[in-house]
């Protein structure tokens, strides 16, 4: 039965009734308490009603908007913090602050499109830290790339992406390493915290990065679009820099707002969400250990399904894994009447769902969030699914 | 009794425990069917679950958000559509596309201050047309700022900010004088609709502006960030391009995201927020006069209070309007025990919020969305607490 909630919109139900794989999903469902201080807060500009002077959302104390920022600073190592609508968000003032039209940006060719996006819309160019074979970014390749591009531009870069966990494999790079080399040429790094701020714990300080970005709908359990920010004193100076513009005419200026964030950056839904799901979240990255298991009873199921193999690094040190199944299910697919959607088909049967649908050579899933029997059901669900086609399982 | 969701948020009952003036918040509040919606998508990527090819939220089909923006174009009388978390970042992706290092941007001198740091985001500089002595900015001022600017570069300005309506005194200007000078030095022009799109009809066509942009939870019953931005054939080329960057080494690129916005612009609660109220909204600008006569049964009956004027344009013809009451409540404040606190001391004892607590001279509200019973008792309640305070009224 499809309930719709108005305008041609289907009721989603989706994280009630079905265990979500879906890679990009997993972390940012709402805790219970983000949901009932989104109900009460879900009002256009709701978090306005107690704004007082200097007029700037991380003023705000009621809801604790102010405590909030300071609370995030601290938990992440880093001096200052901002709440931005979207990591994304985050790359695009860093990247307007730092990098000029046709300078030189260090990206890994692992890196989100964002990243990318956030260089291009300032008119600067990337320079990319190609993956090792073994699909990992090391300080070696990044010390020789940075010092092609010196040589190429005749100045260091403008700024290091580096992505903690990559979306492409989740696999875990060096970003300790890739800093410190970064830093011998002076060029700041921007840790791409998306797949770990929220999950695992970050610490931006003991990792020698000067901005910590993480995404509040992608691992922080809060509606999207939300994000945070987090820097050293230093660099909050320049990327969070205040206005100075002022009118020609009326002369007006505008206080304290911030330059980069166009004033205040997340207001509402999302913002409350954020924070209501704070001390779930800081509480649930010291739990890593556990996700880590319940995602081995998973990886195990899997490998032992003939032809099966990980294609990220193994062994796993996130949740979010790439499959190779060339030699298993996409030998199934060849033949199946529904062909590369019988994978799909048969995980919706079984209630999971977030596997991209029709794909049986490669695939991504994340088990993150999953309940150590749901990791069990699913594990057997996969090898249920290659024995009833076939496959041999052992 | 205070109620907490949760990491100290106390539940918000604003809206439903009083009548609301604040200038902001009246057109912002989620209709019953956005409140289903957002509870239904609250989880971060949650409107993801059906992303196919080409992997771009506009493209979505379910929720359906692909109808939602070709309505939306059509609804405003432009070509193309786009939401943005914020209508500041329509005026950031405006001005990221067509405003260069140094460049001027004509801004009236009521504009918002997101405005302004929209240009000064990109290095711009602003040039103002100034209101005249009444408050309003007029096609004849344009014109002489517009000329004295092209004087000044030596070239035109490369953009022009109008509101449709200020947020200082809520006054009307003439937006299609001003886009007519404008477009004769072929300036672009940018209608800030903040406070007209989705409270009352807006044709961008017919105004003959290049932008149309809208509040989502300002005006449009949406949870924050969301907004929208419309645009002609033209202009979408240019400021809703996709992206050409490309990796050095790895070659990847980045099929159809737009740059301007980084790629997907706003997912979960504030956009199937938007769409969920989008049929309320469309029906409810057309009662627009409804809206303007209860406005004004509290309008007199403020005028009633002696010393009381409007400092904003006379008759009304918006719903936010700035009270001079430096005759009438600001001598009482000057003698008043709780100073300039009694005046919304005593509208919160009548259950009235939303007026900035302390300012008795001049201060502004917004009627909107209230019924003709809350105006009616509101326009009561002024002149109880004036006479109550021994002003004379009548």
């Amino acid at each position: 039965m499809t309930v719709r909630c108005a305008a041609g919109i289907e009721t989603r139900t989706v994280e009630e009734g079905s265990i979500n794989l879906d890679p990009i999903q997993a972390a940012g469902r709402l805790t219970p308490e983000a949901m009932k201080a989104v109900i009460a807060w879900g009002d256009g500009y709701s978090v306005c009603d107690h704004c007082h002077k200097p007029f700037r959302l991380d003023y705000v104390t009621n809801p604790p908007i102010a405590d909030f920022h300071t609370d995030l600073a601290q938990w992440l190592g880093m001096d200052k913090s901002q709440v931005v609508p979207g990591a994304r968000r985050a790359f695009q003032e860093v990247t307007g602050a730092l990098v000029g039209k046709g300078e030189p940006v260090m990206m890994t060719g692992m890196g989100h499109y964002t990243a990318y996006l956030s260089v291009e819309v300032v008119n600067g160019v990337v320079r990319e830290i190609p993956q090792t074979p073994d699909h990992h970014i090391t300080a070696d390749t990044a010390a020789e790339r940075i010092e092609a591009a010196v040589r190429e531009f005749g100045y260091a870069p403008k700024l290091l992406f580096i992505d903690a966990v990559d979306f492409m494999y989740g696999n875990m790079h060096d970003v300790k390493g890739v800093a410190k080399v970064a830093h011998q040429y002076d060029i700041p790094v921007l840790y791409n915290g998306v797949y770990t701020v929220g999950v695992l714990p970050v610490n931006g300080r003991e990792l020698g990065v000067d901005f910590v970005v993480g995404s509040g709908h992608k691992s922080m359990a809060a509606p999207a679009p939300s994000g945070v920010l987090a820097t050293t004193d230093e660099y909050a100076d320049v990327v969070l820099r205040t206005t100075k513009i002022s009118g020609d005419v009326t002369g007006r200026k505008f206080g304290i707002k911030q330059v980069g964030i166009l004033g205040c950056s997340l207001m509402g839904a999302p913002i409350v969400g954020l924070i209501a799901s704070f001390p779930a979240v800081k509480e649930r990255v010291n739990h890593w250990d556990e996700e880590l298991a319940n995602h081995k009873i998973v990886i195990d199921a899997l490998q032992s399904i003939e032809g099966t193999k990980v294609a990220s690094e193994f062994p796993r040190r996130h949740t979010l894994t790439r499959m190779d199944t060339a030699g298993s299910f996409d030998v199934v697919a060849r033949t199946h009447k529904k062909r590369g959607f019988f994978l799909s088909s048969a995980l919706a049967k079984r209630g999971i769902t977030g596997i991209m649908p029709g794909v049986t050579k490669q695939w991504k899933f994340n088990t993150y969030g999953l309940t150590r029997e749901q990791a069990e059901y699913l594990a057997d669900s996969f090898v249920d699914i290659a024995e009833e086609n076939g496959l041999r399982v052992g």
